[in-house]
């Protein structure tokens, strides 16, 4: 069964987990770049990871083709030891996805996301080809539905949405934006709106933001979609990071990113609320982005094991709410076996010498920054500014 | 070359991280029991995280058989789907294991633990006959050196060191304890000191502590050591986790083990100081126990290139001190590319409604875990306290 | 001068800090009732904290007459040890502010507040005789000008200022609300409207919400009076506690209040950037509330420095930004002898087991407030609801 | 009664609060300097706070001679508006003192402190004499007892105590010291034995650390003075601030010392736990330091009231344990009215941006104090180092 005959009979899907954080601490994939290029260069470590979310409950596999334009692939090229084709790096991400699909029930999904040509207003045309590009592949390696993926801008993600419809294949399409709209101030509502009418089924958010953000913002696009009496199926794959802290632009501008961001990992049980409270809001298609490990898919299938009538997997390995404690030899560990103790446990961070919340980083706030820019590279704050806004972040 | 060659010539070699919870996470092992028999179930799983630790930079891979005695096999058989026999756990982890180290140029170390049996007071010939027959299976797997870790008594660690020492094989000897002592109040010293006169060539500390305790406790190992005029290589495998609250048996008593210690996980740069604190502690066998995920084990590899001259194949994927970010469009992003600014960074936890630090629970802390002990199971305080004291715990 | 003469001509004018916390914390106010019979039993008391807030640069000094409205003292009589009458409360108050003032430049107030007959539903004419019974006394000592403060219901505030109108002398008028506005929901801009055109010629907030929160909601009230093109000064008095963590009723709500709030109060820098800030968004009067010290006023007055040309007298016993300092024996304390050190200080709050935020209690939140209240007073839920929606909290 | 008299009968026996922390919050006394000339300058102020006092229910008051000694106020002249002599300073301090216990049933304690002729080498002679000066005060003012306090050195702390026995009256001697002892390394039981040898009646610590350190330290003079066979009373008056994090020399080298400690002020619930932990220590006179407001010593005298069968004058105006909120409108203000409320919040610090210890500053960790006083004072760090040693700091 296809993705909309799964929602319209009123399933829930469990999407996957972020791959770019999961693989990076794996030591497959490159901060910064956050090219895929594993598939190729490390193909069984990426069916590792697909088949650890698969017995985790997901219910798709997103083929790992997350900025794999061929302008982004160029574009951090350097990093890439030695020159991968774009083409290659998505047929390989396609084939490992269909094998370990074809291992249970999932269904395998190609994925695009924002481009380096949009940033640098290259025209619509361009940009578009660089969707198509990607999607020959997709069509070739005949994948089940596409997801147009992580998009600070409704405008690139309507041409996105556009190429993908052309295939005639189901299309769902997720933005990284917060309840403040998208980064040329379009508000969620709106953007959803756009979205459908340019062709999407499923529309929602995906990283940028902690759980109880995305869902917010997953609120204004259904209350969008309600006033202009549109229909979609509402999607939310969000970050595994509490981020309250966050800025307009997300967890990029936190001054953890991305390699501090540890004590603000979120546990099994911030997910089980994540996913109950997904639920409640009518969302149905609920899954993660950075940050989700396959322990974090788990905790939505066994949260929503009622509503669905089945555990998956790796839940053979987890006892639910910690029961799996209820033998150990020390009675307060013990004590742990039970779903209040999870529920209302404050974990503490261990340490005592950090702040719980930190000010993003951005213009204005950024004076060391800017002076070591200076120093760095003889380019004046001015010259940055524009560089910066004509870059249109 | 075997491991004392390498020590003794001076090399820092380089452990693996703890494999329970980096595969609980990915769903092959179960909390509570937290048995190896994924061994024998998911293979390929296991494989995978070997290969990740060798190419991260482990020079030794151990082999998963934390816990795989025949008697707690048996006491968790329970959680086992088909009762896998301790033979086949631990022939099938020494096979994993070979074949990856041959992938690279590592050794592989057959581990054995603390035993349900020395807990519930067997004699002597009882628990010895408990490591033996794991030993058998590492000699006829021909494993290049022993391991006997996560001893809470140095009484059981030095019957564990002996039965090893028949081998003929080199032995290394790592406690779980911190710088109070074991559980009968043997000071660390005295445990190195006991350790090597059984046998050991290598002694030190692993897991229940996060690395700055751990390596409070090696040296005071280290001191006791040259007390007594014994020479001995010094190794730590402390947790990826910080625990500056915990008590005398470290994290598990911690009110988050084992669900919620997420906001305790150390960064990357967290372990580079750990590297050079340890170096410059004399200590050459460095790795890692619970939390390790192989980026963890990379830092170490590259905190100690300038002194091994080289870097980890994962290095590929990895900027020293974050300088991949040096092409990011944000600037302030950019300026996250230099080692003073991860060396600084005080990272916030994103909970503001989470305390810093916790109190361990533990007999006279646990009012409400003793309750709960007394409605569930109809056992007084003082029974459970009889039977606690009587599992020395 | 007059209050409107020193506005007018563009004068900074400082106001006081909140008695009933200094003197509670003093020994002379009795939490709870909040209620200031001090005047009459504790006179001394009274007058030194005038004399140390004019010291510390206060202009003014309101009379301590905190609900000191007829129906309070009486609702409040059984914690009055002996009876003390309105009118006399109110007029020793009168007497203990004019004498001094006199010893420095310092204007004296008249202040009246929320009164429980309108909390009880009374009508009109009555709450508004509750408050001519005050402004009586006020009339026959001659205050310089009056103040309606601590309204939570803009619709009572206007009837205060109406009574207060009737005196012929300037009225200001301050509510407890923050940008969400009052408890009916009136938006503070439209607070700040009605006040001015019952004649108000000072309006704006004091107490319930820290500086921060108290400037926005000034700034709303600004932009309200903007856009209705009606001209006023005005007038900001917040706590001196840090509530980011504040619903919709202001810190009466957080569990710290009010025996818990010691980590929450704010530095004298922290009112130094208040003050600043105050001043640039064109607040002119700019005072403090509960939780305000003479040195808080002090940080003021010192911070205002610069555009008033003068320091207060308190500053003999104070540096600059901690100069002081500079002659300290141990280096390290002689460096903090400077602006940038105290400026960028994140003040640690010594209490690792503690959260840096609460979740306000609330209908909704407080299933253990309800439990204890049945338990204590067979009261249903329901029936304290009811209770609780009559009294329009 | 006389102190003695009260300790020997089993009485407790109430300290009061730190008189320069109260009055620099007030406007009289200037951090820094911290000397008490406000005797001269503003006798109603410190009149006003002994009052305070008194009515919390301190039965002692200590004369406001803090660093009153000839050599302190000449060294800190510069700060002194005109200057003051000694002996002014130091008898106004008697009047005013004898003046406010006269209102009740308090004794009248003279107080010494440590001087800078000891800290810049004076031979003993020249120290003693600097006490004897004041003590000739105490003595023609006839005060009742003496304390000296506030001494870092035990070696000086017996000269003074020599000192103050020549006058016949019965000496206590106070430490502020840690667990560690003093500077020069003499542990706290040999401070108490050194102490009571020179004639101390009570001894036990003051300042630089919080309740629980202090009470610790106390501890140890306890076990010191049972080891040599001595008796004394024991006597503690800790800060009123959370300092865990404080190394050897306490609060004064946390960075937030002394303008941004508000934070760590400790509740009168902390304050409840202090006295009887003191009090089943067998410490019979409990006071404070620093930070210490009266509504702290209130609470000393509340926690104790059971005890001593009687409240003190302050508690007219103070409920038990919160129940002064029983009537609040609010059920779950109202449900605040408990002891078990306030004995287990963890109260929030607002503040998420900040962190809940800090490094102390000291050689070694203070690159950044050392740079500046260079580039002030064109003093090397060797130079700086050196003056540092020679002060013995």
């Amino acid at each position: 069964q296809g993705i909309l005959e799964r929602l319209n009979a009123g399933e829930i899907v469990i999407g996957d987990g972020g791959f770019v954080f999961a693989l990076e601490k794996r030591g497959y994939v490159k901060a910064g770049p956050w090219t895929p290029e594993a598939t190729v260069e490390n193909p069984e470590a990426v069916r590792q990871l697909h088949r650890e979310f698969l017995r985790a409950g997901s219910n798709v596999l997103q083929t790992f083709t997350f900025y794999a334009s061929e302008d982004k692939l160029e574009n951090r090229g350097n990093y890439v030891a030695e020159k991968i084709s774009c083409q290659k790096v998505n047929e390989a991400a396609c084939d490992i996805a269909r094998e370990v699909a074809n291992e249970g029930d999932a269904l395998v999904a190609g994925g695009v996301s924002q481009t380096p040509s949009y940033l640098s207003c290259k025209d619509k045309a361009e940009v578009k080809a660089a969707f198509r590009k990607q999607l020959e592949v997709f069509m070739k390696k005949n994948v089940d539905f596409l997801i147009a993926e992580y998009f600070e801008h409704v405008e690139e993600a309507v041409w996105a949405v556009e190429v993908l419809k052309e295939s005639g294949k189901p299309v769902a399409a997720t933005m990284c934006i917060g309840p403040e709209g998208d980064m040329h101030g379009v508000p969620p509502g709106q953007c959803a709106v756009q979205l459908v009418k340019a062709g999407a089924s499923i529309v929602g958010v995906n990283c940028h933001f902690d759980p109880d953000t995305c869902l917010e913002t997953v609120k204004l696009m259904k209350e969008g979609l309600q006033a202009a009496k549109l229909k979609a199926h509402l999607m939310s794959q969000p970050l595994a990071f509490h981020t309250p802290d966050c800025g307009k632009q997300g967890f990029i501008d936190l001054p953890e990113f991305p390699f501090g961001l540890e004590p603000r990992i979120v546990t099994r049980w911030d997910i089980q609320k994540y996913a109950r409270k997904a639920y409640d809001l009518g969302i149905r298609y609920i899954g993660g982005c950075c940050g989700f490990e396959p322990y974090h898919i788990r905790a939505i299938a066994e949260e929503l094991a009622p509503e669905r009538g089945f555990l998956p997997e790796a839940s053979e390995k987890h006892g639910s709410w910690g029961d799996c404690l209820s033998m150990h030899t020390k009675p307060w560990v013990r004590a742990r076996a039970r779903k209040e103790y999870w529920e209302n446990l404050k974990p503490a961070s261990g340490r005592p010498y950090c702040p719980s919340m930190s000010k993003p980083d951005g213009w204005g706030v950024t004076k060391g920054a800017r002076e070591l820019m200076q120093q760095k590279e003889a380019t004046s704050e001015q010259q940055l500014k524009e560089l910066f806004q004509k870059q249109k972040f």
